[in-house]
């Protein structure tokens, strides 16, 4: 079960995001919809549809890469809340959402899954969000 | 900060929930409304909004408690997915929903929050969902 070979990204995660870097755990991946910053942690053992399901460790390490996300979200972009949600019920394979929420933003108070239209990002500023993100981890 | 003896509940979350047991960091509380079985962690850290800024050991029993209380319901409902959150948009003092989803419930695959009509248990429901997660989690 926790053999890393062994892990594949769901194919509509893959077709959502992109790759921004890749941790001891979890990929990190930014949701391809300028709406909202809005970055999903995937762990990379395979078979895991919910956090009790991870070993012991990995469950730690799960918390202390989302602690680290959170904290680059919250430099960056200084949210009036982050939503941080482990849901599944459209894509089942393991993945935690981490979603940058400003009161003036398109829905807010409400959640933002499965409402309105995703925006996907110009390159440029694709290209640019990925690279914000990249220097606040390392900055951490 | 961290004294215990300063932290008080929401009174919006007192209103919509009912206390179920007092954990070594939360307390878990029953949302009451009967269309799902929903229940929340509510760290007892006064003046704290996200989990990062929680301290590193609370942080860690936040995930502990939040994986007893998924196993608890996990192998009292069997549910389809678990619903896993912190938000706060609406109720700003750190409390992390636990919601178990069935494809068949009132609004699945969409997240259950703001939509609909709360449903507040009948008392005899209310008192034996309450006791049924007294027994599971002493089984734990």
């Amino acid at each position: 079960m926790d053999d890393p070979y062994a892990f594949e990204l769901d194919p509509q995660l893959q077709a959502d995001t992109v790759l921004v870097s890749d941790w001891h755990l979890c990929q990190v991946r930014l949701m391809n919809d300028s709406r909202y910053p809005w970055v999903i942690l995937v762990p990379k053992v395979p078979g895991v549809a919910e956090i009790h399901e991870l070993a012991d460790e990995q469950q730690h390490l799960l918390l202390e890469e989302s602690v680290r996300l959170s904290k680059a979200l919250d430099q960056l972009y200084s949210p009036h809340k982050l939503n941080i949600a482990a849901l599944g019920n459209v894509v089942r394979q393991l993945h935690i959402h981490h979603v940058v929420r400003f009161e003036d933003d398109a829905v807010f108070p409400n959640p933002v899954w499965g409402v309105g239209t995703v925006q996907p990002y110009e390159p440029d500023k694709l290209a640019e969000t990925v690279s914000a993100l990249t220097i606040a981890f390392d900055l951490l």
